[in-house]
């Protein structure tokens, strides 16, 4: 029977595809035993309640294997039907091209770029092990699962997860590599020839290989005995065969398109599966949905017991459970931190102190850093390091692994919980793919850069952020703040605690005072008028971050040579756009001038200004030298950029 | 001997940090040993001709160590003297913060990114293979020597391109690793726990290790071992002591910021330094220079008397060594490649067959792309691929490496080759850093995206581009080209091919024909009107692109009900900005109402637009579907298109 419910796992997937004229069959006839191995024999979950927090996670970093999971999903019991895979990779169907988030439906996060599925795995089975140690092992104790491909393994953002996940020897994940040493060009010899296994071995996992992949019952032994180690996370090697079946099996042939109507006779007759399309048998479908039943309702019910138990008699705990759901509420206003009206110190500092505060309020609030924390400053003091035997600890070391810190912290995210990752903002550049997939999936994920701009000076054009703040407002979804000061920090911090969603906070390496006119509520409003022109109104300067205290100076200087401008500082372009146009215009009074002061070459800014020569910006790579010497060399000095401004406003 | 010209190098170090009050004391002194070893006993190259075409090159990956570069090319003869140490950091110095590209320094690229060396590096040792094999081996056999750090090794771009110099078996890549178990932000145990030397010998790397950094004869004879290993790349692990005989020895402490007073003075006794700041002691530098003369003169002397022998007698390698020095030139208008008028076909294709008269006519052009390149379609039919025992091969297959591409792409270019890359659009954000830095050395590498926007359709939002057209046009001096049809494919080409600069070619996944009023010399000039209005001008469409054909339909449309357009078609933004004000007007007479339409979300538009509702784009992720319906649902179809066009013009 278990011949029978994998063929016909394979045989939708292939009707799918064919369908659709497009997708990969190639890895849904070669791994289908092993997603069936696991889904039948192990995984543990609930088709009827899929954000089931104690859920096993099955993620297919491979997405373009997606016509295997949605078959399998079908078969599973999730609300998918047969015209749902008949709209296979059709708009608004359920069965998009690749794997989207939809928890309900059993796809626990957005894949198709390779390698971030497994990178994000190793954020969850990391949230695993901080869940199980704050709410318990019977509450928590769960795996996460993830089926990779070659080339997931050649990306290099999956090494450095697997890196990091053997380092912390997360015991509770588990990988299952499809090995066929094909890719969509070819076979991978003279371009993979990596022995994978004593690679995964030498990073500190616990390996095993499985010679045949039809070979269902080996591969679930396997997995077996993965799950009973404890302190290093496994890979299971399982060889296959690409587009077994086929008159393509074993080339790339087989890989990306659908196949031809010969091969798919051949490959139905050969698997003894029905030639009518979509067919699927009622015996098998039945067979495994009822031993499905059999085997994973115990357990779940039992869990549910003990759930309800705690939810009733801890108080605490269930605090912790809404705010996995939910995610956390504090009102930051309300906190009274303190800070002193002159108070003069780098922002970083500041930064520090609100973050300790809020970690202290929030169990689910946690993150780390690629490296630099003593730069970055996101240290929390009180909560230790996460490492293995100190799975409470708050800060993850995520070591000098930009590109990884993302996915990783998705992962997190996928766990409930509210993470954060710091570096510096030259360095998002590594880490663009997986904020995107943050976005995509509308994941609460608190990205934080410091260094923001050329006035980091001697450590030269690599580490000078200039085109960055730009490439983060540019993606969808993403909020990104660039606070002023003391109190636009608060006030970002406020939208980031109190919305589940992406944000990029970037602040600078320098000491900042509490600007006059600054406000939370002029930054929960994205932009604001944080001085007002002392007289009739010549021009507008916008400004933000680091660059708001230079604009106000400038607007100072201008207002001595009988020019009378106003400086609106402007947090978040983001949060602005969302404002009435009402508001816009009590900013930005139609008619006057306006210049933008920013230093970075983000050409949105065009949106405000006559023309660009208003933009004062930077648009070249910086240079090494001192704050001051980078700053003259670059013309963007203070003397200079009043002459520039009053050329502009005359 | 040895020994004092080694505390030679680590005091003037020292001395660089201590005056800029900023840097990395710890590696320079830890690392000193090593590259002392390395210079003084191996490297070959010439401080008078630093551009040596068979010179080793030597990569200081870990960038942040640049004060132990200065000092080492100090000491070496090269063209620094003490004050340019003195002015370590400063703007305008021949020392800044990281080594900036300066080959006749001996500063073989821009390091500071951790990891882009070591990729860098492979990219220089496949170069050395290739030159080797169309220049001869009695011109071209010299080695690549990288000193990486752990950050170096944990980041994924390093895991990347190691992965594949083990596929390729680039025996003359050397690799000393640094090993300290430190970073910045404290030990490596439990962050980076891996068996890194049985991690290289997985990726097929031969391996050595050296106990004790200090011994500089172990290290030595341990290159001399590397460099007798052919069929494999080598890494030396050296177990240093960062920041060895400071009282912060061994620590995190010792990494990122200068020494103390009590240190500088603790150390340089310690090491029998002079206490006098940037003192160099006369009889250590003329031994060591008077050894490196000996030991590299003759060599030198040799190549060069091969080489006259051969720019003599052999001038297709003449033509070689010309292209690798000027660069390619080629008229590719002169080359009458016949493209029929009525030609319909996928641009990928056009692009193909271009591609391929251009490598027949050039020996250094080649390239690769990351896997997809059934997909990118950029192989190059007759030249075969690049392998072990066929490094003639102009195919360099990169795996599912995106990632690593595009720094071994920036090392190729070092070499004096003129490489290409190809992936999709949306896979453009793995290769930022890397394109980042190929921007900043403004180095002749052609990045080719192709399935450029959401009409790639059932591939879903990860594969559909957005943010990335503007990304990339953001980075400074990267100029990007997206050619409408053939004529601008061909303009495009003939600017990369004869500009030794960075390009992004971005080419739609898409049937084009031949549009009528497209022009090679257009493209040139990176905007023209490709399209007159039909009488009294009421509005202007710029477009790009896939989309030029669109807009030429609106237009169309838009003359029927008598509105009267002209089109502007912008292969390149950044071609565009360069011409005169003059030409400017001429295209977009002052007054008009201009009207951008591009699949993307370049805000830059907002230049030429009077407000954002006249930018026809597309500012959320796509979804999966078929073209038609996914152009539909983000309303991008041609009805939705005229409307708004209509409505704007009125």
């Amino acid at each position: 029977m278990d011949t029978k419910i994998i063929n016909g796992i394979r045989s939708l997937a292939i009707d799918m595809i064919n369908e659709a004229k497009c997708g990969h069959p190639g890895i849904c006839l070669g791994a289908a035993p092993m997603i069936y191995s696991l889904f039948m024999y192990h995984l543990n979950f609930n088709k009827d309640d899929g954000t089931w927090i104690n859920r096993d996670r099955f993620i297919l970093s491979a997405g373009h294997g997606s016509a295997l999971l949605y078959s399998t999903l079908l078969y599973s019991g999730y609300n998918f039907d047969l015209e749902d895979l008949r709209k296979f990779r059709k708009r608004g169907s359920k069965t998009p091209g690749h794997p989207e988030l939809n928890t309900k439906l059993g796809i626990e996060m957005t894949t198709g770029l390779l390698g971030e599925g497994l990178a994000s795995a190793v954020g969850m089975a990391i949230g695993e092990e901080y869940l199980r140690d704050i709410l318990g092992k019977e509450l928590i104790n769960h795996y996460t699962y993830v089926l990779v491909s070659d080339g997931d393994l050649m990306e290099g953002i999956s090494y450095e997860a697997a890196s990091l996940a053997g380092s912390l020897k997360l015991g509770r994940l588990i990988v299952l590599y499809d090995s066929n040493n094909v890719t969509l060009d070819g076979k991978t010899q003279g371009v993979f020839d990596e022995d994978v296994i004593k690679r995964f071995d030498s990073q500190g996992w616990h390996t095993d290989v499985v010679a045949n992949g039809e070979d269902f019952n080996s591969i679930s032994q396997a997995i077996t005995r993965a799950k009973s180690v404890s302190d290093k996370p496994s890979i299971i090697e399982v060889k296959t065969i690409i587009g077994i079946g086929t008159s393509v099996a074993g080339t790339s042939e087989a890989h990306g398109k659908a196949l031809s109507e010969d091969d798919i006779i051949r490959v139905k007759e050969k698997m003894n599966m029905s030639r009518v399309p979509f067919h699927v048998s009622k015996e098998a479908i039945d067979f495994y949905r009822d031993s499905l039943d059999k085997r994973i309702s115990p357990i779940y019910n039992n869990w549910a017991q003990t759930y309800n138990a705690i939810l009733e008699r801890n108080p605490e705990k269930k605090k912790i459970l809404e705010a996995l759901e939910d995610g956390i509420k504090l009102n930051l206003k309300n906190l009274h931190i303190n800070f002193e009206n002159n108070l003069i110190e780098d922002m970083r500092i500041t930064n520090s102190n609100l973050m300790n505060v809020i970690s202290s309020l929030s169990p689910t609030f946690l993150g780390g850093g690629a490296d630099i924390v003593k730069s970055t400053m996101t240290y929390l003091e009180k909560s230790g390091d996460f490492k293995f035997n100190n799975i409470c600890g708050k800060n993850i070391h995520f070591g000098v692994r930009e590109t990884s810190m993302g996915a990783i912290l998705n992962g997190l995210a996928l766990s409930g919980l509210k993470p954060f990752g710091s570096t510096f903002l030259s360095f998002s550049d590594f880490m663009k793919p997986s904020i995107r997939l943050t976005a995509m999936m509308n994941l609460p994920v608190t990205y934080i850069f410091t260094h923001d701009s050329i006035k980091i000076g001697s450590d030269g054009p690599t580490h000078e952020p200039i085109e960055q703040l730009g490439a983060l407002r540019s993606i969808p979804n993403l909020t990104v703040f660039r606070p002023a000061d003391v109190n636009e920090l608060v006030g970002s911090w406020d939208f980031i605690i109190n919305k589940k969603s992406p944000v990029a906070l970037v602040i600078p390496k320098e000491e900042k005072g509490i600007l006059e006119g600054s406000s939370i509520e002029g930054t929960l409003k994205g932009a604001y008028v944080i001085k007002r022109e002392m007289g009739r109104l010549s021009g507008i300067i916008i400004s933000t971050g680091s660059e708001v205290e230079t604009a106000m100076q400038i607007s100072d200087e201008l207002t001595r040579k009988g020019i009378m401008t106003r400086v609106v500082s402007v947090p978040s372009k983001e949060v602005f756009s969302k404002q009435s146009s009402e508001y816009f215009l009590d900013l930005f009074p139609q008619g006057v001038k306006i210049i933008v002061l920013e230093a970075s070459n983000d050409s949105s800014w065009n949106e405000f200004v006559y023309n660009k020569r208003y933009l004062l910006n930077v648009n070249s790579f910086g240079v090494s030298g001192s704050r001051k010497e980078v700053l003259e060399y670059m013309g963007f000095d203070i003397t200079t950029l009043v002459e520039k401004c009053e050329k502009l406003l005359k």
